[in-house]
């Protein structure tokens, strides 16, 4: 039931695969118990990388797009852990608002959010969709390249309940990451369920929380199966406020990322891995890929800032401005030559 | 992610179909209230005949053979189901002692036993197979068509606990309805959960008090939809001791045919059915079809009556030897030329 990964990349990871294959009904077993003391959340994608040697996930998705990617068959089994949560989260619910992105005219990105009215249709609820974009004052309906359509309607906020025209959910599910910071629209939401809640937004989550807490997550897992938490871990350092422009704080990103560097080469003569580390600089919040660098060589860094300083790049440019005053988490991916081997998309109905 | 049932017949079914469909939030959402307000079983299968202008359950069973029917697309269905089944009743669960049916000699049979022990391996629980059947005092290797085998072992009583050699399960899934009665070795397990209960086995269950329960749903159900219950829901009326060999109970069983033949003409008239309506009696309790009759007449019982009270005919002196001091409750199956459309079989995660 685990979707098969493809890649081209073979090594110790086939040994691994093996031990956990032997392992599933004590690893299933691990997962309800883990179940019981934690709440997962309402829907989650991460994306995988496999370096061959090593296999670990370098971004949650909290609002996970990419819906569209599950296949048909993958369907039904969608539809099935929908309705699992939504009877364990709420039961009664018979109308779902579904909150999309703004920058809704990405085709991909319209059919991810047709494949979620698909199954949560499917699995029982009304659903219609509201838009945060202010500039919609009236329904307005978006065409899809199957020949279907989408629409996009107004929030309608009363003092205590958010909706649309004669629509009152008792679910408001979000398919945006807040990455703008949080609405006031979807402030004081105390009579309906607001899934995921507004603190899993980018304006209050931080990458370096988030690969801490999977990292012990990691380690306990590791313990189980008897193997090095390294193989599906990645190692990672944080820095506070960074500002590329000026040079603030750079001096952490230069010692943290050489730190690590450090680190992965001593794993790396560990396993005899014959490859260059690298590192990959990101913002602690936000997400798609915005800001993100690879760092083979501390040095590397002390480039980037004479160019920033310099302002003579401007793709360099965009990168620092939207990196500037912003905490930077270092994520050491040591996954070089690496190829994204997939989404992996959960809907967690436990 | 119903399944799809196949049949040569249409009629009023279609109409109906139609407006399920159209329902369907509505009735997952009803789905949902009524799952909190009632524990379903932990797996069942349904007999559903298709009339054409009715479609009904004829038999419900609580200790569902027939796995082996499910496709290789259902797999992960019946998988994912079994974990959130798991995890709601017995999340703890490690070892799974499964005891099947004692003439397990049939590969049909042993194929649905091999299915259940894939799908709750596949579920993350280590399953062996113990056996009813005391003349198995070692493990027993079966061969099955595709190559592979089961092994059946004897089971070993404590005091309070129930298990194999070695085998120390925290639950244990019945497939054997019990028409036997009720082992000794099943009673006053308090420390183990046991799936399902006791009293879900022949020797304690009747049909007439499932066909009552599924009356009073079918009529929820109907009302929900604004159609008439009778289009899903079997007529019946109930007998108590019936002997056909010495006429005990007989005029019971002959004037409740008559009375529902009667019903059944009137509701064939305002739905315009041109069929000869008939009714099925059955024991109150067992399976395998067995001592099942047909009846298009109330005289049909007569003849059957004689026949039995002259010994001449072996086929019928087994059925009445069957049905010899039993409750019988006649089901009256208002699906002239139906055929057996599909064994639903639902593994009920919730």
């Amino acid at each position: 039931m685990v979707p098969h990964l493809i890649t081209a990349l073979n090594g110790p990871i086939n040994e691994l695969e093996q031990r956990i294959l032997e392992s599933m009904p004590a690893i299933e077993r691990w997962f309800r118990l883990e179940w019981m003391e934690h709440t997962p959340p309402f829907y989650t994608s991460v994306d995988v990388r496999n370096a061959g040697f090593k296999l670990a996930p370098v971004d949650t998705n909290l609002f996970p797009g990419g819906w569209n990617n599950l296949t048909e068959e993958m369907l039904p089994l969608a539809v099935q852990a929908a309705m699992a949560a939504i009877e364990k989260i709420c039961p009664e619910a018979k109308n779902l608002l579904l909150i999309p992105e703004k920058h809704t005219r990405n085709t991909f990105y319209l059919q991810n959010v047709q494949r979620l009215v698909q199954i949560f249709t499917a699995a029982g609820l009304n659903v219609r969709l509201g838009t945060l974009d202010e500039t919609i004052t009236a329904p307005t309906q978006l065409e899809l390249p199957d020949g279907g359509s989408l629409t996009l309607e107004p929030l309608l906020r009363t003092k205590r309940r958010l909706g649309l025209k004669d629509f009152d959910p008792c679910t408001i599910l979000l398919n945006n990451d807040l990455s703008a910071g949080l609405p006031k629209v979807l402030e004081n939401l105390h009579e309906q369920y607001l899934l995921p809640p507004l603190h899993a937004g980018w304006a209050v989550r931080r990458k370096s929380n988030h690969f801490q807490s999977y990292e012990e997550v990691a380690k306990k897992f590791a313990k189980l199966l008897g193997m090095d938490p390294w193989l599906i871990n990645p190692m990672f350092a944080k820095c506070g406020k960074v500002n590329f422009q000026d040079g603030t704080g750079q001096e952490c990103v230069q010692s943290h990322a050489d730190a690590l560097l450090g680190k992965i080469r001593r794993k790396y003569k560990e396993y005899g891995i014959q490859e260059k580390p690298f590192v990959i600089v990101k913002a602690d919040a936000g997400t798609y890929g915005m800001g993100i660098m690879t760092v083979r060589d501390a040095k590397d860094l002390d480039e980037l800032n004479r160019r920033a300083q310099a302002r003579q790049n401007d793709q360099m440019l965009a990168l620092t401005r939207h990196m500037r005053g912003m905490t930077i988490a270092i994520t050491v991916l040591t996954v070089i030559n690496a190829v994204l081997v997939g989404v992996t998309i959960w809907l967690t109905g436990r």
